[in-house]
């Protein structure tokens, strides 16, 4: 939890700290676009002005680097969690998927915004380099599962990870965790069709 | 192939017709985003004035309209011809995954904008009613195919054919013709990997 430099609550003026200012403006980033969205609009939205923003972030860029590393660290915590285990890499794969759903599940609008990014600043760049990163661990992990025989030899490693982890961001799409399935749920069912597949075998 | 209204080609100021002045709009919708497109923009671009293109359509929303029919159209071209078809609600469902598989291929930027429509105007607002009659057939094949005892009953149906088409569309993230996969290698990679499954079953 960040506490650190407070904003009192005044009369009729919502005090925000770090940590509900960065979510307010994620949510408008969201919206809006990153790019589209001013600090004049943050400011009219947050009903402060600029300065009282200017209080707790440097700036546009520092709000966005500070969203897109919540999500992008949710996912390396996960992907080292994996690497840690013992066994297979099937089952590592398998760990990374689930925890990675529930990451997006947990950190919805911050792994929402960092789908969107394209890459026109350097905090972009930067989100993006992290982003082609764990792509790359997901797809070595694919690669070794499927030399140790546990992933079907007739599919590509890299287009199949990209499929596995385009399954698990189209979440971000419809998925509201009100009222909808628990993030286990979800996780469980992304398995289960990644995994083991939509069909069920008829008995012969 | 539309070529209805052909602007004669001047001396170093390109003509277009319908068709080639709707690639170049879906083009900057794509990567400018379709609100923050202004006709002024794309007469810009285009090298072409307001009014020259004024003369092929009535406005930037008719240039949308076209755009997202064009992968709608598509979609339902692809369902019709699946539940014209004799057989099992699996087979249908994995002939219409295929067939949408090929349709984003060859209307990549069509269905890429059509992803992208968030519903702001009536033009929106008709695609996402499209989409949504579109995902109520897939919801409801597999429904079906779950009732004949061909999708595993594990799964909700609606969460499974959200996840389904969630894989196809998935595609529009990094998928280029150029130099990439053909349409049908990518379509079976999709289809084992939803169907069957990512794991190779080791003998017992």
């Amino acid at each position: 939890m960040t506490t650190a430099r407070v904003t009192p609550p005044r009369r009729g003026r919502p005090g925000y700290d770090l940590e509900s200012l960065l979510a307010v403006a994620v949510k408008v980033f969201n919206e809006r676009g990153y790019e589209a969205t001013s600090m004049e609009d943050l400011s009219r939205r947050l009903g402060i002005t600029k300065s009282a923003i200017y209080h707790h972030i440097s700036g546009k860029d520092e709000l966005l680097r500070l969203a897109v590393d919540r999500a992008l660290d949710g996912l390396f915590e996960a992907a080292d969690e994996a690497s840690a285990m013992d066994g297979r890499a099937i089952d590592k794969l398998e760990h990374l998927m689930r925890r990675s759903v529930r990451v997006l599940v947990a950190r919805l609008p911050f792994v929402t915004l960092l789908l969107r990014v394209r890459g026109n600043t350097k905090v972009e760049r930067q989100a993006l380099a992290r982003r082609r990163a764990f792509d790359h661990l997901v797809s070595e992990l694919v690669q070794r599962a499927q030399d140790e025989g546990d992933v079907r030899p007739d599919v590509d490693p890299a287009v199949a990870s990209r499929l596995l982890f385009g399954l698990v961001n189209s979440l971000t799409e419809w998925y509201r965790p009100r009222g909808g399935m628990s993030a286990d749920a979800l996780a469980d069912t992304v398995c289960k069709i990644a995994f083991d597949g939509l069909r069920q075998d008829r008995p012969a």
